[in-house]
């Protein structure tokens, strides 16, 4: 098991990774000496289904009482209606403001149950269990936690930071292949936007990356965390230099919204971001087209798509990176790439960016 | 003008106060570089009718652009339900992240408000403008900001301080009577447990302060402001030391909990709460009959209630202790005197303070 430390004063936390976790989950609770007694954990039908006697039994063994709650899987469940579901369900299982509140799943979960957390007593304890490539590699640091409103996703949360982290790899083995291979291209960006080696990496172990290997997974997601964590530790609330994360993003959301969030994971989108991003760079003179074809050679090769499709108008997309919550003055602040690992912001309004489609 | 500032780091900030700030709002605003434009601001039916044309003119003034929310005046709308309508109506504003939004009004307008700051885009910039005693003297300092649960008061809600607070002193004029005296409570509280020169100027000048001298005013809340500044800057979010500000509030609680919070105002359980506290410590024999004599009259002085009417049972209170969500290990972490400006815990169980009742 390998450990990363996200440093952040007071608020530092570990995050544990490595196959077999998940047994080891009570007793790398004990060991950050959270008390023994009751422990709300927050899952959804899916992952409740494969872990939830797991983990029943690896906490109950180290002294604790988990109190379970399901949320329905699905995006569409990220709402203020859950939240306040769950709520209900903290206050009728009597958890106190020291127990801490876990969650077991993947994006969704991570969110709502962080943002749960965040405000109930006006924050409690919470702890991290991703179960999902995207979720273990994005979500595990960084500490933004919300749920959606109808106007727009994540519209309403906080930055509240876990006090722990730990992912099995080994979970991934049950992630639906799709879901597995959307979360490759958040990997694949913190290649492009921090590091080339990490990047080579994955050209070179790709097939060995795909085959699941758990020596492989555990490598790249420690690596992944760790690149985060630099970016998170200089720029926590995101005033600028955090920004870069948003590598791909930009087109990715407004993909993403124009098609109802329903055609496309997220991280699909953000791969024919990172592909327009890149060939945007290039065109604009910034990389060379070898770099820009290295991208998305290896978005490629992962599975992922490349080509936006034909019936996604150029207007509406045009309008989707205008309402990106992000722009301010009327101009989006792009992440475009001098090299792999090399970025720089390019204040460009839609209607330049939508040029390029 | 008076100007008290709050030193928390980079969340520093400075409390207005005086008479005639409301008029100066817009232009205080300017001095804190707020960008012009939009601004959301919260404010309840009661306060709306006194001020919203006021406050619109005086924005307007200095370039803003003001988006006025009402809500429901009274403790009951303060739950998920109207922070819901809440955030649809900053949808609906175009309210963006550098937007601020402001409370003008009661408790109940600064929890809310305060929670949909804290929250909405993960955070936007929060300005208070508290019109009631209560809020001037207690609610400008500490970030508490909450929503009621139907199991809980304050059960969600998040530590978020404001950018600015200013405090019109003008206001407490069109205040109700009951609500005014109601906020004495909070002011001899800090007296009692932080500051003999405060109660002996209560002493001394209630007459004048009861007859709303806005200099007195000016004085008494700048007073409270900064002494309460004091305990939050030293634990910022009730890990230990800030717990002296609960003096009177865990019998306070209990009385308004058994009673559904209709047959007392928060300041005159707190009134009930602070006489029995005293007469514990004095019981205890923490301290003398004078001191705890000394509040007793104090307290009766300003038109408070110092006696816990005989129908409210000691079954139903002692009940009403045990669930104070400070309740840790079994044990209440009581506030006691010794002294005028003088304060101890005592570890105490319900069963033991409520044999003094």
């Amino acid at each position: 098991m390998d450990t990363v430390t996200v440093n952040l004063g007071t608020r530092s936390y570990p995050i544990h990774i490595g196959s077999g976790v998940l047994t080891a989950l009570g007793q790398l609770l004990n060991q950050q000496n959270f008390p023994a007694g009751r422990i709300g954990v927050v899952t959804d039908t899916h992952v409740g289904k494969h872990y939830r006697e797991h983990v029943t039994h690896t906490l109950g063994a180290s002294g604790f009482d988990p109190v379970f709650i399901e949320i329905p899987a699905g995006e569409e469940h990220k709402n203020l209606t859950w939240l306040a579901f769950l709520y209900d369900k903290l206050v009728e299982g009597r958890l106190e403001r020291t127990s801490p509140l876990l969650a077991l799943g993947g994006g969704v979960i991570g969110d709502l149950t962080g943002f749960a957390a965040a405000t109930f007593q006006r924050g409690v304890p919470f702890i991290q269990v991703p179960t999902t490539l995207l979720a273990q590699v994005d979500a595990s640091v960084g500490g933004k936690t919300a749920v959606n409103h109808p106007a727009g996703k994540n519209l309403i949360g906080a930055f509240y930071q876990p006090r722990m982290v730990a992912i099995d790899v080994e979970t991934l083995k049950t992630l639906p292949r799709r879901e597995f291979v959307a979360g490759i291209a958040e990997v694949i960006k913190y290649g492009v936007i921090l590091s080339p080696e990490l990047f080579l990496l994955l050209e070179e172990e790709l097939s060995v990356l795909l085959d699941l290997n758990p020596f492989l997974l555990t490598c790249i997601v420690k690596t992944c965390c760790q690149l985060k964590a630099l970016v998170v530790e200089e720029d926590e609330t995101e005033r600028d230099y955090r920004a870069i994360l948003n590598f791909g993003h930009t087109l990715g959301h407004a993909i993403e919204s124009t098609t109802d969030y329903e055609c496309f994971l997220h991280g699909e989108a953000v791969a024919l971001g990172m592909v327009f991003a890149a060939r945007l760079s290039q065109l604009r003179g910034l990389c060379r087209s070898t770099t820009s074809e290295r991208v998305c050679r290896l978005i490629k090769q992962a599975g992922l798509p490349v080509d936006i499709p034909t019936n996604l108008a150029e207007e509406r997309l045009r309008k989707g990176i205008e309402t990106d919550k992000k722009v301010a003055g009327g101009k989006v602040k792009f992440v475009c790439i001098e090299d792999i690992g090399k970025t720089r912001f390019e204040f460009l309004s839609a209607k330049e960016i939508a040029e390029h489609l």
